[in-house]
């Protein structure tokens, strides 16, 4: 496609997505179920072919010298496809988030008001290497009632088209408008810039990569735009603590996995339990090779640990989200100066307190001003499939329409309903 | 105030309705009901005074030969006084949204996960002309724990002083922090475009006047704009209906007040209804002096009733609002022609049915795509105080966050909450 053509091209995309919008939203629950079960169907029996066209992009990638972890996330193996097809499963088996009437009350008037659940209309999703966000994207679409427009990474294009047809496949088989997902077919990066700018056919944009990346799709976007940034989550463990239980779920949370952004990357510890606390957690780090960035009171302590590495944290180390064995250290007066450091220096992603003093963990609640707030748990449980949400679209960071982990859900608003019997205004 | 110094006065003001923020978020439910019964007492007492402040802005305007709607939009009487100071204790009388903790469920793993309702932070407030704003404003942020930056009409400056003098002696006295509610005091256009541009202190912008106002904001906002743009409202009459009821209710729709956005401006009627209906609502519009821009099929039947204002509907009759007393008329051959017209010249604000087909009425409620769906219902009712919202910062016509009118809970978000016993991710 020349680049001239790529207005027009993405106008009949939008133009296409639009109209499919408005079918999707008055689908019934039977034919966007039997999609997904079908959709899962043609994932399994697709192994090989999916196999093929996947070679083609890893190729690519080892050709164009990509890192060998990049090359990892553009991987359709038997199992990430197996794991989709589970994904879709699960979400057909999800009660309909669309049509729920909620809250209807009588008013003195006579009328009835409540609210009710529909699709938001057409959401625009920018992603990169992975090509199972592809399949995860569509289907979340296809439950929520939403049209979608996909843009893949260029790397996983191959991936992407085999994984579409089969969506497109599934869409037919059930009478659902083939439109209702639709895959950007040119790699150009003007076709992102047009995605985002029309919103006559796209109401939200979800961009999920670097920050850079989301920064610059949310400074341009004409449409709202779900933004998931920074994970600097916090642990915080409070005067009164179970420190057995705090060990466990202060390693979970910073050891389990380096790289998602629900990995804790701060300890604070109460001055009260600094003592006790620290030099087990910093002999747990220093097995696993966690680099510790210290200020001077937990330095003191920690210095004394075997094998400890330690260094002193800089300002810009209380900010700083590592996605890497690295972990900042600071011991505080009390829960006052805990709240304060995360709200000023965290993401307002996820921060957990641990403690067995009940006021305390009600005060963390309610004060800390993150999308997850947790007591007595690892952070990395910030997820959407562990909330119950069945998949996740994305996380946001935002506070404005959807915070946190979000599902179905997260993909439709909430109109007013009016019930009446003839009632006027007087 | 130079021009020069409103980026640091702006940021002044922005940094100061951070800090109060964070106070106002966790404030007690107490100290902000107490703030607005205090307000509703100190606002009854200070009749005289607002009203010799009010008396300068009605001067200038009069001065300047502002038109005489524009002049009595200015007018803080004591009845107007009275009525926003009733509305301080309705809000004072209302369960406080904040800290709410709803839809806790244990997962497999053992946590509990809920949602807390949370304020959004700051709002920023602009509009034009009526100073009841600047109360109905204020009082809305103090119940939700938001803070806010209120930016008054120039008209109605002397006014808006003196009522947020009272806001904040109400705040002191309650032991709240004054900065939760700040009125921009320079009248210069350039600490609009500050307001709109300051992520870091604001978090969503709420605009109240002209569609041309509301469309330049969004434009150049750099956080979420809460917009209300058109409201051209449809009634429509099915096939099967109460006649005499859809008489009654499509007159109040339309004539009971001309100006505001949810009186209907666009009348739909199913052919099997026309020589029925028209007939007799040409009538009652005649008597009342509504002209009406028909389609030929109504304007065939219109053109007989005697003293009609009939006129030919153009193109651009179907999107218009006219919040006057013109109302475009078009027979359609049914409810699938009635929503398609609904959902292409709508503009998405309040649409209702008149029927007694149980199933048409809920097809109506599902497709129309619209921010207020009603059955059997004047579009008059689309009202945060009718809706029992208790009072409206605005109505939302976007999809995204709020949608239709805007209270309490438009000003807060939902956070996720999770309460564990030490689990941690496997």
């Amino acid at each position: 496609m020349n680049a001239q053509d790529i207005p027009a091209y993405m106008a009949q995309v939008g133009a296409a997505a639009r109209a499919a919008s408005t079918e999707m939203a008055r689908a019934g629950t039977r034919a966007k179920n039997t999609t997904l079960t079908e959709l899962a169907r043609l994932l399994r029996a697709a192994v090989g072919p999916l196999g093929e066209a996947n070679a083609k992009d890893i190729a690519a990638a080892e050709a164009a010298g990509l890192a060998a972890p990049m090359v990892d996330r553009l991987r359709l193996t038997p199992k990430v496809i197996e794991t989709v097809a589970e994904g879709c499963e699960q979400l057909a088996a999800m009660p309909d988030p669309v049509g729920e009437i909620t809250g209807v009350k009588r008013r003195p008037t006579g009328i009835s008001v409540g609210q009710m659940r529909v699709p938001l209309g057409v959401f625009g999703m920018i992603y990169e290497s992975r090509p199972n966000v592809t399949i995860e994207a569509a289907s979340l679409a296809i439950k929520s009632g939403n049209a979608c427009i996909l843009r893949g990474g260029s790397e996983a294009i191959h991936s992407n088209l085999a994984l579409w047809q089969l969506v497109q496949q599934a869409l037919v088989a059930a009478g659902l408008p083939k439109a209702a997902v639709q895959l950007v077919e040119t790699t150009d990066r003007a076709a992102v810039g047009r995605l985002i700018a029309m919103p006559e056919f796209v109401d939200v944009i979800i961009p999920r990569g670097g920050k850079g990346l989301i920064e610059r799709i949310s400074a341009e976007a004409k449409v709202p735009v779900i933004k998931h940034l920074d994970g600097n989550c916090h642990t915080y463990i409070d005067a009164e603590v179970d420190i057995a239980q705090a060990l466990v779920v202060t390693d979970n949370a910073k050891t389990q996995k380096y790289s998602p952004c629900n990995a804790t990357e701060s300890l604070l510890v109460h001055q009260a339990s600094a003592a006790a606390f620290l030099p087990q957690i910093g002999a747990i780090f220093a097995a696993k090779g966690v680099e510790m960035r210290c200020d001077a009171a937990s330095r003191a302590i920690l210095a004394d640990v075997p094998g400890a590495r330690v260094a002193e944290a800089s300002e810009a180390d209380w900010a700083e989200e590592y996605l890497a064995p690295v972990i900042s250290v600071k011991v505080v007066a009390d829960l006052d100066e805990a709240i304060a450091h995360i709200n000023r220096y965290g993401s307002h992603h996820t921060d957990a307190i641990l403690t067995t003093n009940h006021p305390n963990a009600m005060r963390f609640l309610r004060e800390v001003d993150s999308a997850s707030v947790m007591v007595n748990a690892s952070t990395r449980f910030a997820d959407g499939f562990e909330y119950g949400l069945g998949a996740e679209i994305g996380i946001s960071t935002d506070k404005f329409h959807a915070r946190g982990p979000v599902g179905l859900e997260g993909l439709t608003s909430m109109k007013w309903v009016v019930l009446g019997q003839g009632e006027v205004r007087s």
